[in-house]
Protein backbone atom coordinates (compact mmCIF):
# COMPACT_ATOMS: atom_id res chain seq x y z
CA UNK A 1 0.00 0.00 0.00
CA UNK A 2 0.92 3.40 -0.58
CA UNK A 3 0.01 6.34 2.01
CA UNK A 4 0.09 10.06 1.50
CA UNK A 5 -0.71 12.20 5.10
CA UNK A 6 -2.38 16.07 4.62
CA UNK A 7 -3.66 18.66 6.68
CA UNK A 8 -7.33 19.68 5.67
CA UNK A 9 -7.10 22.67 3.37
CA UNK A 10 -10.19 24.92 1.88
CA UNK A 11 -13.29 23.37 0.96
CA UNK A 12 -14.54 24.84 -2.12
CA UNK A 13 -18.39 24.22 -3.32
CA UNK A 14 -19.12 24.48 -7.16
CA UNK A 15 -22.29 25.03 -8.92
CA UNK A 16 -21.79 24.05 -12.80
CA UNK A 17 -23.89 25.44 -14.62
CA UNK A 18 -26.18 24.00 -17.53
CA UNK A 19 -24.65 22.45 -21.11
CA UNK A 20 -21.09 22.72 -19.14
CA UNK A 21 -19.20 19.34 -19.47
CA UNK A 22 -19.03 18.01 -16.08
CA UNK A 23 -15.22 16.33 -16.31
CA UNK A 24 -14.11 19.58 -17.68
CA UNK A 25 -15.53 22.11 -15.31
CA UNK A 26 -14.05 21.14 -12.12
CA UNK A 27 -10.74 19.91 -14.09
CA UNK A 28 -10.30 23.72 -14.87
CA UNK A 29 -11.29 24.99 -11.72
CA UNK A 30 -8.49 22.65 -10.30
CA UNK A 31 -5.94 23.93 -12.61
CA UNK A 32 -6.94 27.76 -12.61
CA UNK A 33 -6.98 27.91 -8.74
CA UNK A 34 -3.87 25.60 -8.69
CA UNK A 35 -4.93 22.70 -6.74
CA UNK A 36 -3.00 19.89 -6.92
CA UNK A 37 -4.23 17.64 -4.15
CA UNK A 38 -7.85 17.15 -3.23
CA UNK A 39 -10.70 14.98 -3.24
CA UNK A 40 -13.47 15.11 -4.73
CA UNK A 41 -17.80 14.92 -4.44
CA UNK A 42 -20.72 15.63 -6.51
CA UNK A 43 -24.14 15.29 -7.09
CA UNK A 44 -27.37 16.48 -9.54
CA UNK A 45 -28.07 15.86 -12.77
CA UNK A 46 -26.47 15.66 -16.17
CA UNK A 47 -28.24 15.27 -19.99
CA UNK A 48 -26.10 12.35 -20.76
CA UNK A 49 -23.29 10.59 -19.21
CA UNK A 50 -19.94 9.58 -21.08
CA UNK A 51 -18.62 6.57 -19.40
CA UNK A 52 -16.00 4.11 -18.91
CA UNK A 53 -15.65 0.43 -17.49
CA UNK A 54 -12.07 -0.62 -17.92
CA UNK A 55 -11.48 -4.08 -18.98
CA UNK A 56 -9.17 -5.62 -16.80
CA UNK A 57 -7.56 -8.18 -19.30
CA UNK A 58 -6.57 -6.72 -22.20
CA UNK A 59 -6.00 -2.99 -20.13
CA UNK A 60 -8.07 -1.02 -22.59
CA UNK A 61 -10.91 1.27 -21.77
CA UNK A 62 -14.52 0.36 -22.82
CA UNK A 63 -15.97 3.70 -23.68
CA UNK A 64 -19.69 3.64 -23.88
CA UNK A 65 -22.51 6.92 -23.15
CA UNK A 66 -26.27 6.86 -21.72
CA UNK A 67 -27.88 9.21 -24.09
CA UNK A 68 -30.85 10.34 -21.87
CA UNK A 69 -30.77 12.34 -18.47
CA UNK A 70 -29.73 10.53 -15.54
CA UNK A 71 -29.57 11.62 -11.46
CA UNK A 72 -26.32 11.64 -10.30
CA UNK A 73 -26.94 10.28 -6.79
CA UNK A 74 -23.30 9.68 -6.26
CA UNK A 75 -19.58 10.73 -7.94
CA UNK A 76 -16.43 10.77 -5.99
CA UNK A 77 -13.18 10.84 -6.88
CA UNK A 78 -9.53 13.48 -6.36
CA UNK A 79 -7.40 15.83 -8.01
CA UNK A 80 -3.38 14.33 -7.90
CA UNK A 81 -0.61 15.09 -10.09
CA UNK A 82 -0.09 13.50 -13.59
CA UNK A 83 2.96 14.74 -15.93
CA UNK A 84 3.28 17.80 -13.94
CA UNK A 85 -0.32 19.18 -14.19
CA UNK A 86 -3.50 18.66 -12.25
CA UNK A 87 -5.55 15.29 -13.31
CA UNK A 88 -8.76 14.72 -12.37
CA UNK A 89 -10.39 10.89 -11.57
CA UNK A 90 -14.24 10.53 -10.85
CA UNK A 91 -16.24 7.65 -10.70
CA UNK A 92 -20.48 8.52 -10.44
CA UNK A 93 -23.49 6.44 -9.91
CA UNK A 94 -26.28 7.45 -11.80
CA UNK A 95 -30.07 6.27 -12.10
CA UNK A 96 -32.19 6.76 -14.62
CA UNK A 97 -36.45 7.74 -14.64
CA UNK A 98 -37.16 3.93 -13.33
CA UNK A 99 -34.45 4.53 -10.32
CA UNK A 100 -32.48 2.13 -11.69
CA UNK A 101 -28.76 1.99 -11.20
CA UNK A 102 -26.06 2.82 -14.07
CA UNK A 103 -22.34 4.41 -13.72
CA UNK A 104 -18.47 4.10 -14.32
CA UNK A 105 -15.70 6.45 -14.69
CA UNK A 106 -16.57 10.11 -15.61
CA UNK A 107 -14.88 10.71 -19.04
CA UNK A 108 -15.41 13.98 -20.72
CA UNK A 109 -18.64 14.65 -22.79
CA UNK A 110 -20.69 14.12 -19.77
CA UNK A 111 -23.20 16.91 -20.14
CA UNK A 112 -24.43 18.53 -16.94
CA UNK A 113 -28.09 19.42 -16.21
CA UNK A 114 -27.31 20.85 -12.90
CA UNK A 115 -24.31 19.72 -10.21
CA UNK A 116 -22.70 20.74 -7.19
CA UNK A 117 -19.84 19.52 -6.13
CA UNK A 118 -17.80 19.67 -3.19
CA UNK A 119 -13.88 19.74 -2.98
CA UNK A 120 -12.02 19.47 -0.14
CA UNK A 121 -8.02 20.54 -0.36
CA UNK A 122 -5.32 18.77 0.93
CA UNK A 123 -2.31 20.16 2.21
CA UNK A 124 0.98 18.25 1.90
CA UNK A 125 2.92 16.59 -1.14
CA UNK A 126 0.55 15.90 -3.96
CA UNK A 127 0.63 12.10 -5.01
CA UNK A 128 2.54 12.05 -8.78
CA UNK A 129 0.53 9.24 -10.88
CA UNK A 130 3.24 7.36 -12.88
CA UNK A 131 2.56 4.10 -15.24
CA UNK A 132 1.65 1.17 -12.80
CA UNK A 133 2.55 -2.19 -15.20
CA UNK A 134 0.74 -4.83 -12.94
CA UNK A 135 -2.35 -2.65 -14.01
CA UNK A 136 -1.69 -0.40 -17.18
CA UNK A 137 -2.93 2.61 -15.56
CA UNK A 138 -1.30 5.66 -14.03
CA UNK A 139 -1.31 5.25 -10.56
CA UNK A 140 -0.09 6.98 -7.43
CA UNK A 141 4.06 6.05 -6.97
CA UNK A 142 5.73 5.90 -3.75
CA UNK A 143 5.21 7.82 -0.68
CA UNK A 144 5.31 6.10 2.95
CA UNK A 145 4.67 4.46 5.24
CA UNK B 1 -19.70 28.40 -13.02
CA UNK B 2 -20.29 29.74 -9.33
CA UNK B 3 -17.76 28.96 -6.41
CA UNK B 4 -17.73 29.31 -2.87
CA UNK B 5 -14.55 28.95 -0.63
CA UNK B 6 -14.86 27.62 3.02
CA UNK B 7 -12.75 26.44 5.94
CA UNK B 8 -13.12 23.06 7.26
CA UNK B 9 -15.48 23.16 10.26
CA UNK B 10 -16.81 20.67 13.19
CA UNK B 11 -17.86 17.37 11.80
CA UNK B 12 -20.41 15.41 12.93
CA UNK B 13 -21.19 12.10 13.26
CA UNK B 14 -25.00 10.89 13.29
CA UNK B 15 -26.48 8.08 14.02
CA UNK B 16 -30.45 7.58 12.76
CA UNK B 17 -32.33 5.50 15.06
CA UNK B 18 -34.70 2.90 13.54
CA UNK B 19 -38.50 4.26 12.25
CA UNK B 20 -36.94 7.65 11.69
CA UNK B 21 -37.49 9.28 8.81
CA UNK B 22 -33.60 10.18 7.16
CA UNK B 23 -34.64 13.59 5.05
CA UNK B 24 -36.07 15.10 7.88
CA UNK B 25 -33.78 13.91 10.74
CA UNK B 26 -30.72 15.27 8.92
CA UNK B 27 -32.58 18.72 8.05
CA UNK B 28 -33.59 18.69 11.66
CA UNK B 29 -29.93 18.12 13.21
CA UNK B 30 -28.73 21.25 10.89
CA UNK B 31 -31.74 23.18 11.73
CA UNK B 32 -30.84 22.40 15.55
CA UNK B 33 -27.31 23.38 15.51
CA UNK B 34 -27.58 26.70 12.87
CA UNK B 35 -25.86 24.62 10.37
CA UNK B 36 -26.22 26.66 7.02
CA UNK B 37 -23.25 25.35 5.27
CA UNK B 38 -22.44 21.49 5.13
CA UNK B 39 -21.81 18.40 3.05
CA UNK B 40 -23.22 15.58 3.83
CA UNK B 41 -22.78 11.68 3.35
CA UNK B 42 -24.47 8.50 4.64
CA UNK B 43 -24.71 4.95 4.48
CA UNK B 44 -26.89 2.10 6.25
CA UNK B 45 -29.96 0.60 5.76
CA UNK B 46 -33.66 1.80 4.92
CA UNK B 47 -37.06 0.00 5.24
CA UNK B 48 -38.33 1.97 2.08
CA UNK B 49 -37.23 4.87 -0.12
CA UNK B 50 -39.21 7.73 -0.75
CA UNK B 51 -37.34 9.21 -4.44
CA UNK B 52 -38.07 11.50 -6.93
CA UNK B 53 -36.77 12.00 -10.35
CA UNK B 54 -36.82 15.38 -12.18
CA UNK B 55 -38.29 15.15 -15.43
CA UNK B 56 -35.80 17.67 -17.43
CA UNK B 57 -37.87 18.37 -20.19
CA UNK B 58 -41.29 18.99 -18.51
CA UNK B 59 -39.45 20.20 -15.28
CA UNK B 60 -41.09 18.22 -13.09
CA UNK B 61 -40.23 15.65 -10.44
CA UNK B 62 -41.38 12.59 -10.99
CA UNK B 63 -41.74 11.10 -7.53
CA UNK B 64 -41.57 7.40 -6.49
CA UNK B 65 -41.27 4.74 -3.70
CA UNK B 66 -39.11 1.77 -3.38
CA UNK B 67 -41.88 -0.02 -0.47
CA UNK B 68 -38.56 -2.79 0.50
CA UNK B 69 -36.06 -2.87 2.55
CA UNK B 70 -32.64 -1.95 0.78
CA UNK B 71 -29.04 -0.80 1.48
CA UNK B 72 -27.98 2.56 1.45
CA UNK B 73 -24.78 2.04 -0.49
CA UNK B 74 -24.00 5.65 -1.04
CA UNK B 75 -25.42 9.07 0.37
CA UNK B 76 -24.22 12.33 -0.16
CA UNK B 77 -25.57 15.80 -0.33
CA UNK B 78 -25.38 19.41 0.94
CA UNK B 79 -26.77 21.38 3.19
CA UNK B 80 -27.11 25.33 2.31
CA UNK B 81 -29.78 28.25 2.49
CA UNK B 82 -32.89 28.64 1.03
CA UNK B 83 -36.03 31.12 1.97
CA UNK B 84 -33.36 32.09 5.09
CA UNK B 85 -33.39 28.29 6.52
CA UNK B 86 -30.86 25.34 6.35
CA UNK B 87 -31.82 23.44 3.36
CA UNK B 88 -30.91 19.44 3.01
CA UNK B 89 -29.99 18.31 -0.90
CA UNK B 90 -29.26 14.80 -0.32
CA UNK B 91 -28.96 12.02 -3.44
CA UNK B 92 -28.46 8.04 -2.44
CA UNK B 93 -27.49 5.15 -4.43
CA UNK B 94 -29.75 1.76 -3.15
CA UNK B 95 -29.04 -2.01 -3.47
CA UNK B 96 -31.46 -4.87 -3.03
CA UNK B 97 -31.52 -8.24 -1.73
CA UNK B 98 -30.41 -8.88 -5.33
CA UNK B 99 -27.51 -6.50 -5.22
CA UNK B 100 -28.67 -4.74 -7.73
CA UNK B 101 -28.57 -0.57 -7.61
CA UNK B 102 -31.41 1.99 -7.47
CA UNK B 103 -31.72 5.34 -6.25
CA UNK B 104 -31.98 9.14 -6.72
CA UNK B 105 -33.17 12.22 -5.36
CA UNK B 106 -34.07 11.31 -1.51
CA UNK B 107 -37.35 12.75 0.18
CA UNK B 108 -39.06 12.53 2.97
CA UNK B 109 -40.65 9.47 3.79
CA UNK B 110 -37.29 7.53 3.45
CA UNK B 111 -37.52 5.79 6.57
CA UNK B 112 -34.72 4.29 7.97
CA UNK B 113 -33.26 0.70 9.33
CA UNK B 114 -30.01 1.98 10.89
CA UNK B 115 -28.13 4.83 9.11
CA UNK B 116 -24.62 6.58 9.62
CA UNK B 117 -24.11 10.30 8.54
CA UNK B 118 -20.86 12.18 8.34
CA UNK B 119 -21.69 16.40 7.90
CA UNK B 120 -18.88 18.60 7.45
CA UNK B 121 -19.59 22.38 8.46
CA UNK B 122 -18.34 24.44 6.00
CA UNK B 123 -17.00 28.07 7.85
CA UNK B 124 -17.88 31.34 5.23
CA UNK B 125 -20.57 32.67 3.79
CA UNK B 126 -23.57 29.73 3.04
CA UNK B 127 -24.76 30.03 -0.37
CA UNK B 128 -28.43 30.76 -1.05
CA UNK B 129 -30.53 29.01 -3.09
CA UNK B 130 -32.55 30.98 -5.99
CA UNK B 131 -34.86 30.42 -8.79
CA UNK B 132 -32.90 29.48 -12.02
CA UNK B 133 -34.28 29.78 -15.12
CA UNK B 134 -32.24 27.49 -17.13
CA UNK B 135 -33.47 25.12 -14.73
CA UNK B 136 -36.34 25.06 -13.05
CA UNK B 137 -34.63 24.38 -10.24
CA UNK B 138 -33.92 26.35 -6.43
CA UNK B 139 -29.95 26.93 -7.35
CA UNK B 140 -26.56 28.32 -5.52
CA UNK B 141 -27.14 32.22 -6.59
CA UNK B 142 -23.90 34.44 -7.36
CA UNK B 143 -20.41 34.23 -6.05
CA UNK B 144 -16.97 33.88 -7.01
CA UNK B 145 -15.25 34.40 -9.35
CA UNK C 1 -30.67 10.77 17.22
CA UNK C 2 -27.23 10.03 18.91
CA UNK C 3 -24.72 12.61 17.30
CA UNK C 4 -21.30 13.13 17.84
CA UNK C 5 -18.94 16.13 17.12
CA UNK C 6 -15.31 16.07 15.94
CA UNK C 7 -12.51 18.68 14.37
CA UNK C 8 -11.31 17.66 11.28
CA UNK C 9 -7.77 15.86 11.63
CA UNK C 10 -5.14 14.69 9.41
CA UNK C 11 -6.44 13.65 5.85
CA UNK C 12 -5.01 10.30 4.25
CA UNK C 13 -4.84 8.50 0.89
CA UNK C 14 -3.79 5.25 0.27
CA UNK C 15 -3.28 3.28 -3.05
CA UNK C 16 -4.47 -0.13 -2.55
CA UNK C 17 -2.35 -2.41 -4.49
CA UNK C 18 -3.22 -5.26 -7.17
CA UNK C 19 -4.35 -8.21 -4.87
CA UNK C 20 -4.91 -6.90 -1.72
CA UNK C 21 -8.36 -7.26 0.32
CA UNK C 22 -10.10 -3.85 -0.21
CA UNK C 23 -11.42 -4.41 3.17
CA UNK C 24 -8.64 -6.02 5.31
CA UNK C 25 -6.27 -3.23 4.01
CA UNK C 26 -8.26 -0.25 4.87
CA UNK C 27 -8.69 -2.05 8.17
CA UNK C 28 -5.33 -2.45 8.64
CA UNK C 29 -4.15 0.72 7.62
CA UNK C 30 -6.93 2.29 10.67
CA UNK C 31 -5.02 -0.10 12.97
CA UNK C 32 -1.63 0.82 12.20
CA UNK C 33 -1.99 4.54 12.46
CA UNK C 34 -3.97 3.92 15.56
CA UNK C 35 -7.28 5.27 13.70
CA UNK C 36 -10.10 5.19 15.99
CA UNK C 37 -12.67 7.45 14.13
CA UNK C 38 -12.83 8.59 10.69
CA UNK C 39 -14.83 8.82 7.68
CA UNK C 40 -13.81 7.14 4.31
CA UNK C 41 -14.60 7.02 0.58
CA UNK C 42 -13.18 5.53 -2.33
CA UNK C 43 -13.27 4.26 -6.16
CA UNK C 44 -10.90 2.33 -8.69
CA UNK C 45 -11.65 -1.13 -9.60
CA UNK C 46 -11.76 -4.96 -8.20
CA UNK C 47 -11.89 -8.47 -9.44
CA UNK C 48 -14.46 -9.33 -7.81
CA UNK C 49 -16.89 -8.20 -4.86
CA UNK C 50 -17.72 -10.03 -1.71
CA UNK C 51 -21.07 -8.74 -0.52
CA UNK C 52 -23.54 -8.75 2.10
CA UNK C 53 -27.25 -7.83 2.56
CA UNK C 54 -29.08 -7.46 5.49
CA UNK C 55 -32.30 -9.33 6.25
CA UNK C 56 -34.02 -6.36 8.36
CA UNK C 57 -36.62 -9.84 9.44
CA UNK C 58 -34.55 -12.16 9.74
CA UNK C 59 -31.60 -9.98 11.39
CA UNK C 60 -29.22 -12.20 9.30
CA UNK C 61 -26.23 -11.28 6.37
CA UNK C 62 -27.16 -12.62 3.57
CA UNK C 63 -23.56 -13.11 1.55
CA UNK C 64 -22.96 -12.98 -1.54
CA UNK C 65 -20.62 -12.73 -4.74
CA UNK C 66 -19.58 -11.09 -7.93
CA UNK C 67 -17.61 -12.98 -9.71
CA UNK C 68 -16.47 -10.70 -12.02
CA UNK C 69 -14.24 -7.57 -12.81
CA UNK C 70 -16.00 -4.31 -11.43
CA UNK C 71 -15.62 -0.47 -11.13
CA UNK C 72 -16.28 0.77 -7.62
CA UNK C 73 -17.82 3.99 -8.30
CA UNK C 74 -18.54 5.20 -4.98
CA UNK C 75 -17.21 3.68 -1.52
CA UNK C 76 -18.31 4.83 2.03
CA UNK C 77 -18.11 4.51 5.38
CA UNK C 78 -16.16 4.92 8.59
CA UNK C 79 -14.09 3.88 11.26
CA UNK C 80 -15.09 3.85 15.04
CA UNK C 81 -14.43 1.43 18.22
CA UNK C 82 -16.21 -2.43 18.19
CA UNK C 83 -14.60 -4.06 21.52
CA UNK C 84 -11.77 -1.31 22.01
CA UNK C 85 -10.63 -2.15 18.49
CA UNK C 86 -10.98 0.15 15.11
CA UNK C 87 -13.84 -1.31 13.58
CA UNK C 88 -14.40 -0.45 9.48
CA UNK C 89 -17.94 -0.51 8.20
CA UNK C 90 -18.14 0.43 4.50
CA UNK C 91 -20.87 0.11 1.54
CA UNK C 92 -20.15 0.56 -1.60
CA UNK C 93 -22.12 0.98 -5.44
CA UNK C 94 -20.26 -1.06 -8.07
CA UNK C 95 -20.83 -1.14 -11.98
CA UNK C 96 -20.36 -3.92 -14.66
CA UNK C 97 -19.06 -3.64 -18.02
CA UNK C 98 -22.87 -2.73 -19.13
CA UNK C 99 -22.54 0.17 -16.94
CA UNK C 100 -25.19 -1.36 -14.78
CA UNK C 101 -25.42 -0.84 -11.05
CA UNK C 102 -24.28 -3.19 -8.33
CA UNK C 103 -23.47 -3.51 -4.81
CA UNK C 104 -24.03 -3.61 -1.19
CA UNK C 105 -22.22 -3.94 2.56
CA UNK C 106 -18.29 -4.78 2.11
CA UNK C 107 -17.14 -7.94 2.73
CA UNK C 108 -13.79 -8.97 3.61
CA UNK C 109 -12.74 -10.90 0.28
CA UNK C 110 -13.06 -8.05 -2.25
CA UNK C 111 -9.71 -8.47 -4.20
CA UNK C 112 -8.31 -5.07 -5.18
CA UNK C 113 -7.23 -4.27 -9.17
CA UNK C 114 -6.67 -0.09 -8.30
CA UNK C 115 -8.36 1.63 -5.91
CA UNK C 116 -7.85 5.08 -3.82
CA UNK C 117 -9.24 5.61 -0.65
CA UNK C 118 -9.77 8.93 1.35
CA UNK C 119 -9.45 8.53 4.94
CA UNK C 120 -10.46 12.07 7.37
CA UNK C 121 -9.52 11.32 10.90
CA UNK C 122 -11.75 12.73 13.00
CA UNK C 123 -10.69 14.10 16.63
CA UNK C 124 -13.06 13.29 19.74
CA UNK C 125 -13.66 10.88 21.73
CA UNK C 126 -14.69 8.06 18.97
CA UNK C 127 -18.09 6.86 18.87
CA UNK C 128 -18.45 3.21 20.13
CA UNK C 129 -20.60 0.19 18.24
CA UNK C 130 -22.88 -2.13 21.05
CA UNK C 131 -25.37 -4.53 20.12
CA UNK C 132 -28.85 -2.79 19.44
CA UNK C 133 -31.99 -4.61 20.37
CA UNK C 134 -34.10 -2.62 17.81
CA UNK C 135 -32.00 -3.89 14.69
CA UNK C 136 -29.51 -6.33 15.98
CA UNK C 137 -26.90 -4.48 14.59
CA UNK C 138 -23.80 -3.35 16.30
CA UNK C 139 -24.65 0.37 16.29
CA UNK C 140 -22.82 3.61 18.18
CA UNK C 141 -24.23 3.97 21.64
CA UNK C 142 -25.24 7.06 23.37
CA UNK C 143 -24.17 10.56 23.04
CA UNK C 144 -25.11 14.19 22.66
CA UNK C 145 -27.72 15.34 22.77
Amino acid sequence: MHSYRFSPGPIHLLRIERDADLYQEISRFASEYGITAATVSFLGAVQCAALRYYDQETRRYHDFAIEHPLEVVSGVGNVTLLDGEPFLHIHAAFTDEFGRGHGGHVNAGTVVFAIEVTIQELEGDAPVRLPDLASGLSLWGPAAP
